[in-house]
């Protein structure tokens, strides 16, 4: 069902020649109205891909008809040339489907620093628009898969109004999103600013508390399109609370399929002074490559969860600390508490909850996975 | 020749039986004088070992008569009882050699969150007070190992006196120290003033500047005594080079010994703005485990370089930055560079150059290692 769930979106996916394997690798979804509303949110790393730096701009107005994305090549560290390709994909879709090029976004996903084959890329953007469809949501989730296993999409409908997306994204997981490309789309009547509210507020308590890997790429994009089609003006909260039901999703779906995981960790940092204290050390547990390790190994190593506490800035008293792994109290008041043998890790989840005992800031949850020698392999040989 | 190159410092180095593999696990190094001054350097963690906390305030005084280290068990999140446990230890050294136990400095490396089998620990003082010789220091050495494959010493001797010392590190090794206990020894006549100038100079470039698995410990200790032996009092700058020399030594055998690790990468920082920035930029690359994957595979990755900068605050324009990798300038003015088939990465070592184009700060080095199957396989087995 994906990005044509709601109603007033087409979508396509096919191979464009752009992966060597003959994968598919590029998709369009368009807007069909009558409102062509947007809203996005991109990496906050520094070093931008082109397709982001152009996308930025697009969404600045509000208006967004169509999205273009690719996987095979990132179109990131490419310089001028680069930019010039973003350009040209997007003059390409416009010219084919007689739209604005300045309503048009573009997202890419793979390789840093390789230059995309536009002899394939433009032709494959005909291909894509002929095959446009009111069902095509599956097949251009299936396009934008890198490394990713599986395909990820959700969908919430409720009260004549819908949000689907589609995602794909499987290493470079991390705050500030991740190397991920999102598209949700909603045929709920909304403008742009209310648009910008439901996905900023969305994207900070489930992608932005994703990580896979430390590891932040220069390409994230999560874009938000309403084609107003159902012509429902859902409530602000209602429609808020179905983004974040649809991205939180699709952010589990990530980490499930991260690149070599074999257990989703979920790090939960209750009695925080304040929500900033608890995002930092659920952060810093995510990101102990020691601790990540040890939970590979099914091994309840409290002692670095609390190293990697010590390593924050966060309110907190040593001696107060508690940590409890699956629900086993493993740690209590800084030091030695229940039997580690009592804890069951066979599962793929794994529970971690930090106690910091400083204060009364609501529950933060971030998500992360373990480091294993498959994720090793697997990075180590991606570009070969 | 270790702590004991240095005249005025007796050594030993036995197996108390801390370890259940038998091998030694309990150092002793003490000074005769006739002078007793010292200095250290502790973790930056704030979820501190009880030795850590012991050892503190006993620096405090810039006098320590003699240090005792033990591997086996960090003693670390042990609360109340491991500090009477590392009280206890002091009270030991003090009682078998007639010294006082405010001058007993103690560290201890291995599992956190286990306390130590005092039973065993308390006789095995009494043993390696039996054994101090003047020409301990490779046994005290070779005590303190925990996953070691080797022992670490270093000696520098000129115009009459000599800065000696001993490691210990092969996990946990990031900023703010390590996993590590160094115990560096002089016969240069100073006062704790001299020492602690010299020492916090030195580690500021050395093992702070070492990052091999971004993961700080609990336990960190670095000590420097004086025992003025040699009645030579050297010039400040000539000393604090020597303490450097040998503290940069110790710091790269570190590197070269991290647990799992096949390469030492030796990341440069030139044209910063500030020593900050760079610093800041050094730590990013040498954390980010995509390109630690990458490096291990023999893969120079340089968009892997760049994303790492880009989560950086340090200034730099993306379309500026340049990075070469064992000298060949991958990549250009934030784009593709020189033919990445050009670099050679064979051996053990790797050189990454990250120029920021941005300022005329001194060029930063900070070492770090990869990412293997070996270090997940490692620790994710340590503790069973």
């Amino acid at each position: 069902m994906s990005v044509t769930a709601a109603q007033g979106f087409t979508a396509a996916g096919i191979a464009a020649g752009i992966k060597e394997n003959g994968n598919p690798d590029l998709a369009l979804v368009v807007n069909t109205g009558p409102r062509l509303a947007a809203a996005g949110v991109f990496t906050s790393n520094r070093v931008k891909a082109a397709p982001v730096l152009w996308s930025e701009q697009v969404v600045k107005g509000g208006l967004v008809s169509a999205v273009v994305l690719n996987s095979g090549g990132a179109n990131a560290c490419t310089g001028p040339q680069g930019f010039q390709d973003t350009h040209a994909t997007a003059e390409k879709v416009a010219g084919t489907l007689d739209l604005n090029a300045g309503e048009v976004a573009v997202a890419s996903t793979g390789l840093i620093g390789v230059t995309l084959p536009m002899a394939k890329l433009l032709p494959g953007v005909e291909k894509a628009a002929g095959e446009l469809s009111a069902h095509g949501g599956e097949k251009a989730a299936i396009a934008i898969k890198t490394t990713d296993s599986v395909h990820k999409t959700a969908v919430v409908t409720q009260d004549g109004w819908t949000v689907g997306g589609m995602a794909k994204g499987a290493g470079m997981l991390a705050p500030g999103l991740a190397t991920m490309l999102v598209v949700l789309t909603t045929d709920a009547d909304l403008e742009a600013d209310a648009l910008d509210k439901a996905l900023r507020a969305a994207t900070k308590v489930t992608f932005d508390r994703v990580d896979s890997d430390g590891c932040m790429s220069t390409n994230d994009t999560v874009l938000l399109m309403a084609s107003g089609a159902s012509q429902v003006t859902p409530e602000h909260a209602e429609f808020a609370e179905a983004v974040r039901t649809v991205c939180d999703d699709l952010a589990r779906q990530l980490i499930g399929d991260a690149e070599g995981a074999s257990k989703d960790i979920r790090i939960e940092i209750i009695n925080a002074a304040s929500e900033d204290d608890a995002v930092e050390v659920g952060r810093s547990i995510a990101r102990n490559n020691l601790l990540k390790c040890a939970l590979h190994g099914e091994d309840p190593n409290w002692g670095r969860v609390l190293s990697a506490i010590g390593t924050t800035k966060a309110a907190f008293e040593p001696d107060r600390l508690n940590v409890a792994i699956n629900g086993v109290w493993v740690c209590k008041n800084g030091s030695v508490g229940e039997d580690r043998d009592l804890v069951d890790m066979r599962y793929r989840e794994i529970k971690i909850t930090a106690d910091l005992a400083a204060g009364t800031a609501e529950p933060v949850v971030i998500w992360a996975n373990d480091l294993t020698a498959d994720y090793v392999h697997e990075n180590s040989a991606y570009a070969s």
